[in-house]
């Protein structure tokens, strides 16, 4: 075991400097002034959970959780997801049996990483979960206030996927017939391996007709007419019961003016496992990557013993903050340099320029060995000091 | 080992609740601008630490830190306290020296408990550390924004408790001689155990002017007087170099205009082992506890390669708001149900209300089982439905 140096952090662990962390701020908060303004009321749980409970809950795979030990035995995780310990909270205390519950939350999650210089192993997401609306009325909101509230931030370019789990599920097993066949091809999906998928249907002993129907879901893709193809492929309850839902939230977001970043793909799956209906995932145009998913998830609450639909979406800021164009540092830095004779003097004077709001730093000339160093961090030094060649008492 | 409930959260975790949120955040936004203000600028590390870096450096007891193990065999703890990560962070990375850095955070902090029902294991500091400047003016910035954040937040009656270190050691090692006896005494000092610390005093072999002074250090409480009798009482001249580190500091306080809140105790100590010189505790007079605290720390930073005097301060949420009297709820909550064919004027009309700032819920009937219980949780609620009679389209 290497020694470490003092100043090391463990893997996927990173520190958040001041430009950054006052970006994240402004991020952060306008995404939280939309989602409130839609009703949506934020709630913060603790950063460690049971395994036994809210770890085995969530759909985060067990290699990436972070386990400790209590004093108990019990095993403690890191909190891999929001959703999980949303759904204990709701289901213990909150939810009111048909009485919709709109939450939001801006909290960091954790998921261990296996290689130096990866993925961040703590990252911030922000979400909301509507839980008790079976309407795809629900879908058709939370997808819609993801959109707006990636708009007031000022995200430009970015494309909402939605797909429909159910749907896929039922042609498969039309198709396929038993779960372990139909997972092998759902991993493909998920992986978004549309070669190998291509490869593993023409290797699988079925008609021309079936392999042909597993491969033209791939070609499910785009506006509103993607949802009549898929109508048309579908032989069964299930999947008649996915374009219906379909169809009703297309013209939800049709009233929510938001289908032009919408695309349909029906190909979509999602790495979180308890999505039961309509998911989607939300990418930047420019960089190519995922900010955010979400989802209906309607047996989440069961595995907390209490049964309700419920859907949700979440954004990760990181990654939201590599997609916006770096913005400028909006308020002034000023700097007030003064001897211990004049500090009345440089109090008022800061007193003054705090109070409509400037960022000010009052600095006692002795504290300060290089001067020339650190006056250039600012966009304005004011000095207030003594006789000039008069050496400041050190006070 | 019991099995869990499935609602049960590890010992000393807590949910916070939308109004509780709502607060919280209230008074974390208030005094982040005003720390802010002052040109302190925010930062955030990483919730994991190595527990032979960051763990060891910091202050918190050892059987407090919640620890796991990573791949390669180390140890990580949960972050115990900000001043630490800080200090590596500052060491390695955005410190130049003799230049002074003013960083601030607002982050929680994770202790484990013993108890159920006992003090939290993870709670919200907001603080400052101001690192590189070792005049006493910046202890009097660290102490006056402190109190100037706590007024803005509301807070009324607090006093401020100041004490030195040095002086403490100084006087101690004069008369006792060796660490040992010089820790025990600490320790009745740290507890504000006086009773014990008098009879142990009394039956130390000392002579009786020795003990006279020892029982007089329990009486060097009160304003700017206090100073100039704790002068009288100490002859080191490590005593007398604390005694004029006080008196520069109360010059300073007075131009800050904060006295009236300050209260000098040269009895005081923190468990916080780091402090070097002035250190302060900040209490709620009505509700009598520790809302936060701080001091000087001059030899952190040499824990991680590098010297420099630092002084700072943290203030727990959690306590804050326990000592706020309860704010009124101030935003309005209005709800919109609304049957599927007038989704469209229903949606207008909460978009408009959201552009004002309100916060509207917008519901689809068919989400609700319970109408009464649900349109109670409003303060306004508006209903846009179809026929009356007829039922709702579920969709």
């Amino acid at each position: 075991m290497a020694r470490l140096f003092m100043f090391e952090k463990p893997l996927g662990m990173r520190d958040t400097l001041p430009n950054v962390y006052k970006a994240k701020r402004v991020l952060r908060e306008t995404m939280m002034n939309e989602i409130e303004r839609w009703g949506y009321e934020f709630i913060e749980t603790p950063t460690l959970e049971y395994y036994e409970t809210v770890g085995a809950a969530s759909a985060i795979l067990d290699q990436q959780l972070f386990k400790l030990l209590d004093r108990e035995g019990h095993t403690l995780v890191l909190r891999p997801d929001m959703t999980a310990p949303i759904a204990r909270l709701a289901a213990s205390k909150l939810y009111t049996e048909g009485c919709p519950l709109r939450l939001a939350y801006a909290a960091n999650v954790f998921r261990a990483q296996q290689r130096e210089g990866g993925r961040p192993a703590e990252f911030e997401q922000v979400g909301v979960e509507c839980i008790g609306d079976g309407t795809m009325n629900a879908d058709a909101e939370v997808i819609s206030l993801m959109i707006s509230a990636l708009k007031k931030v000022g995200l430009c370019q970015f494309t909402v996927a939605i797909g429909h789990i159910g749907y896929v599920n039922a042609l498969f097993f039309d198709i396929l017939g038993n779960e372990k066949r139909v997972q092998t091809l759902r991993r493909f999906l998920y992986e978004k391996n549309y070669v190998g998928y291509r490869e593993h249907v023409k290797s699988l002993s079925l008609s021309s007709i079936d392999q042909d129907r597993l491969l033209q879901l791939l070609t499910l893709r785009g506006g509103e007419e993607a949802i009549d193809r898929a109508e048309e492929l579908t032989q069964t309850e299930a999947g008649f019961k996915a374009v219906s839902e379909l169809k009703q939230l297309w013209a939800n977001l049709q009233k929510y003016g938001v289908t032009e970043e919408i695309k349909i793909d029906l190909s979509l799956i999602s790495h979180m496992s308890y999505y039961t209906g309509v998911l989607f995932e939300v990418y930047a145009e420019k960089v190519g990557f995922l900010l955010g998913n979400g989802g209906r998830y309607d047996e989440l609450l069961e595995k907390f013993q209490r049964s309700s639909p419920a859907t949700g979406f979440s954004v990760r800021l990181d990654r939201l903050m590599e997609a916006i164009a770096e913005r400028k540092r909006e308020e002034k830095r000023t700097c007030i340099i003064f001897s211990q004779e004049r500090f009345s003097e440089a109090f008022t004077l800061a007193k003054e320029k705090r109070e409509q709001g400037e960022h000010v730093v009052l600095q006692h000339i002795a504290g300060v060995r290089d001067m020339d160093r650190y006056t250039a961090m600012f966009d304005e030094v004011n000095y207030l000091l003594g006789k000039a060649g008069k050496d400041e008492p050190s006070c």
